[in-house]
């Protein structure tokens, strides 16, 4: 007897399609017996709503494959000579065995994935860049030259593990030009963002029971990462200086120390600028220490200062330093296209390992990139969003200083997309947070970083001034 | 005194820029000390070779940030009142210090990564598909589309790290209608293909010194990635059927297994079809045993011959079952795209450990092949192609009898983009390959099938008939 058929419109495959292969799925599975009559196609198109024709091309098909025949005048069969009737039997799994005991996996509680908020209309976010701002017109026509250049079996196949060469090249000579790396194509690992570049290392370099140091007030997710490749993770200190070196330096002296991650440029999430004698001070210690140390540097890019410090990985150093960096916040979150920077050695074996991590990134969107470079787009769109992102941020701290002046703390901060904001102790950040959504305004409720901070950051980057202003009114309205 | 300064032309920034750069970093490393004169516009364009104005922009650059003055009539100099000199000072590591001891990192040998080959004009590949039918053009304006619709902020901003809910409902779809499983958007992670796929699924489920049962002829770098995560391989015997189910009961009744890698569909490399009688007795051991099962599909799209056989993940299991395919094949291996299927708690966790691993897929790309299966674009290119490879496997199948037939030995294959090939053992495959490659044929030389098979995968999809001729003229040279 035939079971039910659905069809789905618009998800790809003929409607035909559809009927014929759901009809030998249920000969298959022996919903459907042989010599079982089919409905006419007069009656099937009638159930399901839809022209005949689909139903008479879907028996022609199963005709010519013989899953089905017809006899003039008495109907349509099932065939009793079926084409493989092997699949059939796949369903026979004896039930009589015992269920397993246990849930099949339970990954720790930590690993969690944020809930989307994107459907709300007013996001003072973790410091994302202005959708509206992407070179999309420069970045689509990147793409489509991508595609059709040069030697297709090259490009549109598979590639290195290590990310396009001519790619490594621009961003070697672009990262020498803005951060002072001295470095070539065989520096650079590119990778598919900061997490993913982190994971790869953190696969590489830590044991379970490692020890490494995060900053008190550090990135979750990189929290995160770390902890689940099994280390213990050792805070240290942070203060209006970000890091704190010299407590840094007791937890090197007091415990066997492998693996350091830090923000020094706009420390995470207190936007801090790490001053160079700290920085310094940092570098001496990881090479007393033999150290490996990972800077990320999430949104250099960004700064309204004079000049930014530069990099660690910009010093002499002994080859244990690994950069970081993305265009998540220089193009977009949506195209995951980050660098790893190291010593050639390192890198090469972090290659071989992105091998069976995920094999290689996109070609496509590394070509795209790599001509976004040669027609100086970034620069140029980099410029202009540093520009319009300086008066948002102006704009933003004018507006808390003005609305929330007595519940709400902060620095404007020299660079980046958030305003690192902590609240008077009375507020609820927690409840706040939730009164807002309701209210179409998302921002984080800090609760991501633990203790006596109450604080959470405010993205100025992605709104335009006028948005920033209802989102400010909302907010006040939220804290209640 | 000013060091040569490297400009490179075309990289993305401005010349001007280059320079002014280049100036500060001088003066931030010290080498240019404040005070000290700075050639005049004139000799320092002609000294780089180019126009005099991007040095007199630059300079105008400097001066305006306080880096450098000047005095009319006496020339240019870097500023006795620098604007930041913190950053000098990173250079400042004290030499004194011992260097570390050893290598930094010394990941296993057999973690490599294959030498390019793809500047070559012919190849008998590992069984690749055509770029040149490829759907380009409706792929470029899928992903124009992607970008420029609906809500940008969602769109171009951090994703589900699951992946896109429409596209994983039109995939539960699609994978229901072809390959019979009966899943919804909730059974799906997308990935960025199988070796991703796998990479989660290990990093999640195995600690070291668990065993794991692989085909003792396997996909090398499954084998690879299995090895790395710290696993003990234990390999089953292959036969004209697939994979020996006989051999792996005798396997686990001796060790304590975790976990078993396989492709049922197309054994990798040997192509053979695993029959239904071994896909349900394998079924049957997984659950007494309670066994996790990869079952790779890396080409179910590609089988020429009646029906396919359903796939493991087809049938009633207890959910320890994971189900790993990809777009490498029916679109390219240049767009990184590829699916998981298991229940959803197992899903949901895997998704929350890929938040830590690559955080998310790229959601144009994701938004692109939801509209190639909502324009039906996939089923009419897919079907194309395997009338296409079709032929093609029969003209290199009849190349190989008419040229090679006393060489070598092979069974033509009913599905895939390859023919397993092997030689008689006076044959250096090795030796081979590495003639081919001079006269422009690449193949691969066999070393990663360890023992006694002397054979190789021979790929006829990704050329034409007259090409396979010339590739089947060029090896018969090469085998000498």
């Amino acid at each position: 007897m035939l079971r039910p058929l659905t069809l789905v419109r618009n998800n790809g495959i003929a409607l035909y399609r559809q009927i014929a292969e759901g009809l030998i799925e249920q000969i298959q599975r022996g919903y459907l017996q042989p010599g079982a009559r089919l409905p006419s196609s007069r009656q099937l198109s009638e159930q399901l709503g839809i022209h005949r024709k689909n139903v008479v091309q879907a028996y022609e098909e199963l005709l010519l494959q013989d899953w089905i025949s017809t006899s003039r005048g008495r109907g349509t069969f099932v065939s009793t000579d079926l084409p493989d009737m092997e699949a059939r039997r796949l369903v026979a799994i004896p039930e009589t065995l015992p269920a397993p005991a246990s849930a099949p996996l339970q990954l720790p509680a930590y690993l969690k994935i944020e809930e989307s908020v994107s459907h709300l209309p007013y996001h003072l976010d973790d410091g994302l860049p202005d959708p509206r701002l992407i070179p999309l017109t420069e970045l689509e026509r990147a793409w489509k030259s991508a595609l059709r250049r040069g030697n297709q079996y090259h490009r549109l196949g598979y590639t290195s593990p290590q990310g396009l060469l001519p790619l490594r090249q621009a961003l070697a000579d672009y990262l020498g030009a803005t951060r002072g790396l001295m470095v070539g194509p065989e520096h650079i690992l590119l990778t598919r963002g900061v997490t993913h570049a982190l994971h790869l290392c953190l696969t590489a370099l830590i044991k379970p029971g490692d020890k490494v140091i995060v900053p008190e007030l550090n990135w979750h997710n990189g929290n995160n990462s770390i902890r689940y490749h099994g280390a213990e993770l050792l805070t240290a200190r942070i203060d209006e200086k970000g890091l704190d070196t010299e407590h840094v330096a007791e937890l090197l002296a007091a415990h066997d120390v492998r693996f350091l991650y830090l923000t020094p440029h706009h420390q995470y999430p207190t936007t801090v600028i790490m001053p160079a004698a700290r920085r310094i001070r940092l570098l001496e210690l990881a090479r007393a220490y033999n150290l490996f140390v990972f800077e990320d540097d999430y949104d250099f890019d960004f700064h309204y200062g004079n000049v930014p410090i530069m990099p660690l990985a910009s010093a002499t150093h002994d080859g244990r330093l690994l950069y970081a960096g993305s265009f998540t916040k220089a193009i977009s979150p949506a195209f995951r296209l980050g660098y790893l920077v190291g010593e050639p050695a390192l890198i090469e074996q972090l290659a071989r390992l992105r091998r069976i991590v995920d094999r290689q990134g996109d070609p496509a969107l590394e070509y795209a990139v790599l001509e976004l470079f040669r027609l100086e787009v970034l620069p140029r769109s980099l410029r202009r969003a540093r520009g319009i992102y300086q008066r948002r941020r102006d704009h933003l701290a004018q507006l808390l200083t003005d609305h929330l002046g007595d519940q709400v703390d902060f620095r404007v901060p020299d660079g980046g997309m958030a305003i690192w904001t902590t609240f008077s102790p009375e507020t609820d950040l927690v409840a706040a947070s939730q009164r807002g959504r309701q209210s179409g305004l998302s921002f984080s409720d800090g609760s991501q970083y633990p203790g006596k901070w109450n604080g959470t950051r405010l993205g100025f980057a992605s709104m335009t001034e006028e948005e920033l202003t209802t989102a400010v009114g909302l907010l006040r309205k939220a804290l209640g």
